[in-house]
Protein backbone atom coordinates (compact mmCIF):
# COMPACT_ATOMS: atom_id res chain seq x y z
CA UNK A 1 0.00 0.00 0.00
CA UNK A 2 2.98 2.09 0.65
CA UNK A 3 2.64 3.23 -3.35
CA UNK A 4 -0.91 4.47 -2.46
CA UNK A 5 -0.08 8.59 -1.58
CA UNK A 6 -3.86 8.44 0.15
CA UNK A 7 -2.76 5.89 2.68
CA UNK A 8 0.41 7.42 3.02
CA UNK A 9 -1.32 10.03 4.21
CA UNK A 10 -3.38 8.24 6.17
CA UNK A 11 -0.19 6.23 8.23
CA UNK A 12 1.52 10.00 8.73
CA UNK A 13 4.10 9.58 6.22
CA UNK A 14 2.85 11.95 3.55
CA UNK A 15 1.82 15.40 4.39
CA UNK A 16 -1.93 16.77 4.69
CA UNK A 17 -3.74 19.15 6.14
CA UNK A 18 -6.44 17.84 8.05
CA UNK A 19 -10.07 18.51 8.86
CA UNK A 20 -11.97 15.73 9.78
CA UNK A 21 -10.71 11.94 11.46
CA UNK A 22 -12.49 9.24 12.92
CA UNK A 23 -12.06 5.47 13.07
CA UNK A 24 -12.82 4.99 9.87
CA UNK A 25 -12.70 8.65 8.07
CA UNK A 26 -10.22 10.90 7.41
CA UNK A 27 -10.95 14.36 5.25
CA UNK A 28 -8.39 16.82 4.22
CA UNK A 29 -7.87 19.27 1.69
CA UNK A 30 -7.30 18.25 -1.62
CA UNK A 31 -3.42 20.01 -2.48
CA UNK A 32 -4.60 20.94 -5.70
CA UNK A 33 -8.12 22.88 -5.09
CA UNK A 34 -10.59 24.18 -7.17
CA UNK A 35 -12.48 26.33 -4.85
CA UNK A 36 -11.03 27.19 -1.13
CA UNK A 37 -11.30 24.95 1.24
CA UNK A 38 -11.72 21.81 -1.36
CA UNK A 39 -11.54 18.64 1.06
CA UNK A 40 -11.22 15.37 0.14
CA UNK A 41 -13.14 12.82 2.31
CA UNK A 42 -11.41 9.02 2.41
CA UNK A 43 -12.18 5.59 4.06
CA UNK A 44 -8.70 5.13 5.68
CA UNK A 45 -9.35 1.02 4.13
CA UNK A 46 -7.45 1.25 0.90
CA UNK A 47 -10.87 0.23 -2.02
CA UNK A 48 -9.71 1.35 -5.22
CA UNK A 49 -12.82 2.37 -6.40
CA UNK A 50 -16.85 2.07 -5.28
CA UNK A 51 -16.85 -1.81 -6.16
CA UNK A 52 -14.32 -2.37 -3.83
CA UNK A 53 -15.55 -0.23 -1.09
CA UNK A 54 -17.71 -1.51 1.71
CA UNK A 55 -21.14 0.05 1.58
CA UNK A 56 -21.31 1.13 5.01
CA UNK A 57 -18.29 2.67 4.84
CA UNK A 58 -19.05 4.44 1.60
CA UNK A 59 -22.16 5.52 3.74
CA UNK A 60 -20.17 6.79 6.39
CA UNK A 61 -18.01 8.44 3.89
CA UNK A 62 -20.55 10.20 2.22
CA UNK A 63 -22.19 11.33 6.12
CA UNK A 64 -19.16 13.06 6.94
CA UNK A 65 -19.23 14.52 2.97
CA UNK A 66 -22.84 15.69 4.24
CA UNK A 67 -21.18 17.44 7.88
CA UNK A 68 -19.01 19.23 5.80
CA UNK A 69 -21.24 20.48 3.14
CA UNK A 70 -22.99 21.71 5.95
CA UNK A 71 -20.18 23.01 7.95
CA UNK A 72 -18.74 25.11 5.16
CA UNK A 73 -22.12 26.97 4.59
CA UNK A 74 -21.74 27.96 8.77
CA UNK A 75 -17.58 28.56 8.65
CA UNK A 76 -15.53 31.70 7.58
CA UNK A 77 -15.78 30.12 4.35
CA UNK A 78 -19.42 31.36 4.32
CA UNK A 79 -20.44 29.02 1.45
CA UNK A 80 -23.73 29.60 -0.49
CA UNK A 81 -23.72 25.74 -1.35
CA UNK A 82 -21.57 22.82 -2.02
CA UNK A 83 -20.86 20.15 -4.79
CA UNK A 84 -20.26 16.66 -3.52
CA UNK A 85 -18.40 14.88 -6.07
CA UNK A 86 -17.08 10.75 -6.27
CA UNK A 87 -15.47 10.52 -9.54
CA UNK A 88 -15.26 6.22 -9.93
CA UNK A 89 -12.98 4.80 -12.41
CA UNK A 90 -10.80 7.10 -15.26
CA UNK A 91 -13.52 7.24 -17.44
CA UNK A 92 -14.79 9.08 -14.53
CA UNK A 93 -11.93 11.60 -14.34
CA UNK A 94 -10.80 9.69 -10.56
CA UNK A 95 -6.65 10.69 -10.77
CA UNK A 96 -6.10 8.77 -7.53
CA UNK A 97 -6.79 4.86 -7.06
CA UNK A 98 -8.19 5.29 -3.66
CA UNK A 99 -11.57 6.16 -3.57
CA UNK A 100 -12.83 9.76 -2.16
CA UNK A 101 -15.02 12.38 -2.62
CA UNK A 102 -14.57 15.73 -3.38
CA UNK A 103 -16.66 18.27 -1.21
CA UNK A 104 -16.07 21.63 -2.89
CA UNK A 105 -17.56 25.12 -1.15
CA UNK A 106 -19.52 26.98 -3.74
CA UNK A 107 -20.32 31.19 -4.03
CA UNK A 108 -23.09 32.30 -5.43
CA UNK A 109 -20.65 34.21 -7.84
CA UNK A 110 -17.84 31.57 -8.14
CA UNK A 111 -19.06 30.60 -11.39
CA UNK A 112 -15.77 31.62 -13.43
CA UNK A 113 -13.66 30.79 -10.23
CA UNK A 114 -14.86 27.07 -10.57
CA UNK A 115 -14.27 27.12 -13.88
CA UNK A 116 -10.53 28.99 -13.88
CA UNK A 117 -9.91 26.79 -10.68
CA UNK A 118 -10.60 23.27 -12.79
CA UNK A 119 -7.68 24.47 -14.97
CA UNK A 120 -5.17 26.50 -12.31
CA UNK A 121 -5.74 24.77 -8.91
CA UNK A 122 -3.99 27.14 -7.28
CA UNK A 123 -3.40 26.43 -3.43
CA UNK A 124 -4.47 30.12 -1.65
CA UNK A 125 -4.05 29.78 2.21
CA UNK A 126 -4.72 26.36 2.89
CA UNK A 127 -3.67 26.55 6.87
CA UNK A 128 -6.80 29.51 6.80
CA UNK A 129 -9.31 27.39 5.29
CA UNK A 130 -8.70 24.53 7.01
CA UNK A 131 -8.77 26.14 10.40
CA UNK A 132 -12.64 27.80 8.89
CA UNK A 133 -13.68 24.40 8.19
CA UNK A 134 -12.49 22.63 11.82
CA UNK A 135 -13.58 25.39 13.98
CA UNK A 136 -17.57 25.04 12.07
CA UNK A 137 -17.30 21.45 12.04
CA UNK A 138 -16.90 21.93 16.03
CA UNK A 139 -19.65 24.14 16.22
CA UNK A 140 -22.13 21.91 14.53
CA UNK A 141 -21.32 18.86 15.88
CA UNK A 142 -23.77 18.90 18.68
CA UNK A 143 -26.97 19.51 16.65
CA UNK A 144 -25.86 16.57 14.78
CA UNK A 145 -24.88 13.82 16.96
CA UNK B 1 -45.52 20.18 -1.57
CA UNK B 2 -47.60 20.06 -4.67
CA UNK B 3 -45.26 22.88 -6.38
CA UNK B 4 -42.18 20.10 -6.09
CA UNK B 5 -42.06 17.79 -9.20
CA UNK B 6 -40.00 14.97 -7.26
CA UNK B 7 -42.72 14.63 -4.53
CA UNK B 8 -45.20 14.74 -7.26
CA UNK B 9 -42.90 12.09 -8.93
CA UNK B 10 -42.52 9.76 -5.72
CA UNK B 11 -46.86 10.76 -4.87
CA UNK B 12 -47.07 9.02 -8.79
CA UNK B 13 -48.55 12.55 -9.40
CA UNK B 14 -46.31 12.97 -11.91
CA UNK B 15 -44.56 10.34 -14.80
CA UNK B 16 -40.63 8.89 -14.51
CA UNK B 17 -38.88 6.15 -15.40
CA UNK B 18 -37.99 4.36 -12.13
CA UNK B 19 -35.10 2.28 -11.47
CA UNK B 20 -34.97 1.46 -7.72
CA UNK B 21 -37.30 2.15 -5.14
CA UNK B 22 -37.55 1.10 -1.35
CA UNK B 23 -39.42 2.87 1.82
CA UNK B 24 -36.88 5.54 2.27
CA UNK B 25 -35.17 6.24 -1.28
CA UNK B 26 -36.65 6.45 -5.24
CA UNK B 27 -34.47 6.30 -8.49
CA UNK B 28 -35.25 7.29 -11.31
CA UNK B 29 -33.92 8.42 -15.12
CA UNK B 30 -33.34 11.75 -15.31
CA UNK B 31 -35.32 13.47 -18.20
CA UNK B 32 -32.89 15.52 -19.79
CA UNK B 33 -30.20 13.10 -19.16
CA UNK B 34 -26.64 14.10 -19.62
CA UNK B 35 -25.28 10.46 -20.52
CA UNK B 36 -27.48 7.20 -20.89
CA UNK B 37 -28.61 5.79 -18.11
CA UNK B 38 -28.43 9.50 -15.88
CA UNK B 39 -30.16 8.66 -13.27
CA UNK B 40 -31.42 10.60 -9.96
CA UNK B 41 -31.35 9.50 -6.68
CA UNK B 42 -33.94 11.04 -3.80
CA UNK B 43 -34.82 10.68 -0.33
CA UNK B 44 -38.68 10.47 -0.70
CA UNK B 45 -39.01 13.04 2.08
CA UNK B 46 -38.61 16.30 1.03
CA UNK B 47 -35.63 18.38 1.71
CA UNK B 48 -34.58 21.29 -0.16
CA UNK B 49 -31.09 20.98 0.28
CA UNK B 50 -28.72 18.92 2.46
CA UNK B 51 -28.86 21.14 5.64
CA UNK B 52 -32.50 20.06 5.80
CA UNK B 53 -31.81 16.40 4.98
CA UNK B 54 -31.88 13.72 8.29
CA UNK B 55 -28.02 12.10 7.86
CA UNK B 56 -29.20 8.64 8.17
CA UNK B 57 -31.73 9.10 5.15
CA UNK B 58 -28.50 10.92 3.43
CA UNK B 59 -26.48 7.93 3.82
CA UNK B 60 -29.10 6.14 2.29
CA UNK B 61 -29.34 8.11 -0.66
CA UNK B 62 -25.42 6.99 -0.94
CA UNK B 63 -25.93 3.57 -0.12
CA UNK B 64 -28.19 3.37 -3.46
CA UNK B 65 -25.95 6.01 -5.19
CA UNK B 66 -23.12 3.52 -4.42
CA UNK B 67 -25.13 0.20 -5.78
CA UNK B 68 -26.18 1.96 -8.84
CA UNK B 69 -22.41 3.00 -9.54
CA UNK B 70 -21.79 -0.68 -8.95
CA UNK B 71 -24.39 -2.03 -11.09
CA UNK B 72 -24.19 -0.07 -14.33
CA UNK B 73 -20.50 -1.80 -14.81
CA UNK B 74 -22.46 -4.81 -14.62
CA UNK B 75 -25.36 -4.00 -16.81
CA UNK B 76 -25.96 -4.10 -20.46
CA UNK B 77 -24.63 -0.63 -20.14
CA UNK B 78 -21.48 -2.09 -19.44
CA UNK B 79 -20.26 1.57 -18.03
CA UNK B 80 -16.54 1.84 -17.11
CA UNK B 81 -16.90 3.89 -14.33
CA UNK B 82 -19.87 6.52 -12.77
CA UNK B 83 -19.66 10.17 -11.45
CA UNK B 84 -21.61 10.47 -8.19
CA UNK B 85 -22.90 14.27 -7.53
CA UNK B 86 -24.99 16.33 -5.49
CA UNK B 87 -25.34 19.65 -6.48
CA UNK B 88 -26.31 21.39 -3.07
CA UNK B 89 -27.79 24.86 -3.45
CA UNK B 90 -28.23 27.15 -6.21
CA UNK B 91 -24.38 28.13 -6.49
CA UNK B 92 -23.43 24.86 -6.87
CA UNK B 93 -25.86 24.58 -9.99
CA UNK B 94 -29.02 22.64 -8.12
CA UNK B 95 -31.55 23.29 -10.45
CA UNK B 96 -34.49 21.64 -8.24
CA UNK B 97 -35.07 22.10 -4.47
CA UNK B 98 -35.09 18.71 -3.59
CA UNK B 99 -31.95 17.63 -2.69
CA UNK B 100 -30.81 14.46 -5.51
CA UNK B 101 -27.82 12.27 -6.00
CA UNK B 102 -27.10 12.06 -9.63
CA UNK B 103 -25.41 8.68 -11.30
CA UNK B 104 -23.92 9.35 -14.19
CA UNK B 105 -22.48 6.18 -16.18
CA UNK B 106 -19.22 6.86 -17.62
CA UNK B 107 -17.43 4.96 -20.82
CA UNK B 108 -13.88 5.27 -21.46
CA UNK B 109 -14.45 7.18 -25.10
CA UNK B 110 -17.07 9.29 -23.48
CA UNK B 111 -15.58 12.26 -22.89
CA UNK B 112 -16.69 14.26 -25.84
CA UNK B 113 -20.76 12.55 -25.29
CA UNK B 114 -19.86 14.24 -21.65
CA UNK B 115 -19.46 17.75 -23.03
CA UNK B 116 -22.22 17.39 -25.62
CA UNK B 117 -24.42 15.96 -22.93
CA UNK B 118 -24.14 19.21 -20.84
CA UNK B 119 -25.23 21.43 -23.52
CA UNK B 120 -27.73 19.29 -25.23
CA UNK B 121 -29.47 16.56 -22.86
CA UNK B 122 -31.50 14.37 -24.90
CA UNK B 123 -33.30 11.49 -24.31
CA UNK B 124 -32.50 8.68 -26.13
CA UNK B 125 -34.11 5.33 -25.38
CA UNK B 126 -35.17 5.81 -21.64
CA UNK B 127 -37.17 2.20 -21.16
CA UNK B 128 -34.06 0.56 -22.37
CA UNK B 129 -31.81 2.25 -19.93
CA UNK B 130 -33.76 1.80 -17.15
CA UNK B 131 -34.29 -1.85 -18.19
CA UNK B 132 -30.50 -2.34 -18.41
CA UNK B 133 -29.84 -0.40 -14.49
CA UNK B 134 -33.28 -2.58 -12.94
CA UNK B 135 -31.40 -6.12 -13.82
CA UNK B 136 -28.30 -5.54 -12.98
CA UNK B 137 -29.45 -4.30 -9.32
CA UNK B 138 -31.49 -7.71 -9.50
CA UNK B 139 -28.31 -9.80 -9.92
CA UNK B 140 -26.38 -7.67 -7.68
CA UNK B 141 -28.75 -7.65 -4.75
CA UNK B 142 -27.86 -10.92 -3.36
CA UNK B 143 -24.10 -10.08 -2.84
CA UNK B 144 -24.95 -6.51 -1.12
CA UNK B 145 -27.24 -7.43 1.18
ZN1 LIG C 1 -4.89 3.80 -0.57
ZN1 LIG D 1 -39.90 17.59 -2.88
Amino acid sequence: MTSCIFCSIVAGDAPSTRVYEDDDILAFLDVRPILRGHTLVIPKTHAAQLDELDPELGARMFRVGHRLANAVRHSELAADGANLLVNDGKSAFQTVAHTHLHVLPRHNSDKLRFARGLILRPNKDPEGAAAAIRSALQRTESTDD
